[in-house]
């Protein structure tokens, strides 16, 4: 596998480096339509799930600290392999002097229409999370890994106001963000769906709502959660919907929602178990 | 009250201002024993836990917005009230240009010396959370709020990696740090009161566990979680301690230190209810 490493990148003017550099903003990611990932862990599970990264760049420590299954692992297919040196090493990892696998790659679908969401679709889909417009990435990322403990089938996020794949995201989610079918759309497209699929569902509310502990859970349940400052708006109250809520014993009125979309997808998986 | 708003202080040079902007640093804050608050919530629940305020900044606009019940409870007792200049306001609150309460006071105490401390304990504790080496003031921010809507009667941290009055605590706690009966000790220190008050233990290890769900918390009940990275290390592994694991059915192999500890907080809550 070593003949596809046929670069060695010295300089942070390299264009291909440069490029990748910029796919650290939002904007970059966006004018491109590619991402970056980096992170052993993260990876790896971009690679488990199927993403084929377009470019990957190995310090030569970390080249020489794989094993050659990894190595096969990560130069498997048509990825472009190069050499680059610590200084260009930290410029690509948001400035970490860790030396851990880097990657570009084609932004992954994440429409209802994406050929991943559709196969998925045709087995039961059962329990599953929506997110109306959550802002920071490190409440997104760490939802996924707990969606992801939990046995959870998709995660819809209805009018999303951060990229599933900021840097932090990927991270906070320790790469899960791959693994698990993650579908943006409009909340009317998600709406239409959840009752197309005919799912019971359990809107977050801290008003007009019963304690989550009496909901039953065992059925087809999508658990519907609101932006970190706003909550769920208007548009979520339907009498079709049931308004629920964690009990609050305390001084405080409201929870962080990654904490509350964890004890809820947790008290699902306890009741359907 | 306004006979006390003797100053307006326009200067960054002001040495109140200086020693104040010095409390955002541990260093700061350790060598002053003071502490900073700053937000409309977090400075409420610091007053209606008894914090005594040396020091209250605002600007002219936050102050003509208070209503005067709100004046009298930030101007009761000997608090030093002072108006500063926005440009002031911005570096005292941290870079923040929107104008909240913010005040300076002496270190609350954390000991199990404490006065406060000795008196909640007097009165049943039956619930408590255990944290080792606590590290990211985010997450210790996270589990107080969650351990508040709870019911938890005291949060004790063994050998803590973060100070409890990081401005990041209060902020992600909303100020809950100062109504929550916390603790900091050394890990033999609240093993050795764990012991002495005959809680049952839970230890959260992803080793040699069983199932949370298969513990009976109904009773007197310690919950003890480790630290971000390492977990919960040998020192608590004892055949008196109940070794407890979340399920968790996909790819990923642990959660977020405080999602773990708020799913068990809650299950607990579920339980006793």
């Amino acid at each position: 596998m070593a003949k596809q490493l046929i670069e060695k990148i010295t300089s942070l003017q390299n264009q291909r480096i440069k490029k990748a550099i910029r796919l650290h903003s939002s904007r970059g990611r966006q004018a491109q339509n590619r991402i970056i990932v980096f992170g052993n862990r993260e990876v790896s599970r971009a690679i488990e799930s199927g993403l084929q990264f377009q470019e990957m760049f190995f310090t030569e420590t970390l080249w020489n600290s794989l094993s050659s299954a990894e190595r096969d692992c990560v130069s498997k297919s048509d990825t472009r392999l190069s050499f680059v040196v610590p200084e260009v090493f930290e410029k690509l990892a948001y400035g970490s002097r860790t030396s851990t696998l880097i990657g570009t790659a084609d932004r992954p679908e994440t429409s209802f229409d994406s050929p991943c969401f559709k196969l998925r679709a045709q087995r039961d889909l059962s329990l599953v999370l929506v997110l109306q417009s959550i802002e920071k990435p490190g409440n997104l990322g760490a939802i996924l890994r707990s969606a992801d403990a939990c046995g959870v089938d998709a995660v819809l996020c209805a009018d999303p106001l951060t990229d599933f794949f900021h840097p932090n995201v990927i991270r906070s989610s320790t790469g899960v963000v791959f693994q698990m079918p993650l579908i943006s759309g409009t909340t009317l497209e998600i709406q239409d769906w959840l009752a197309d699929q005919g799912f019971c569902v359990f809107t977050a509310m801290l008003e007009n709502a019963t304690s989550f502990y009496d909901s039953d859970l065992t059925g087809k349940a999508a658990l519907v959660l609101g932006n970190e400052a706003t909550g769920l708006g208007e548009n979520w109250i339907d009498k079709n919907y049931s308004a629920v809520k964690l009990p609050m014993r305390g001084q405080a009125d409201s929870l962080n929602v990654s904490v509350t979309a964890s004890v809820m997808m947790y008290e699902a998986m306890r009741q359907r178990s």
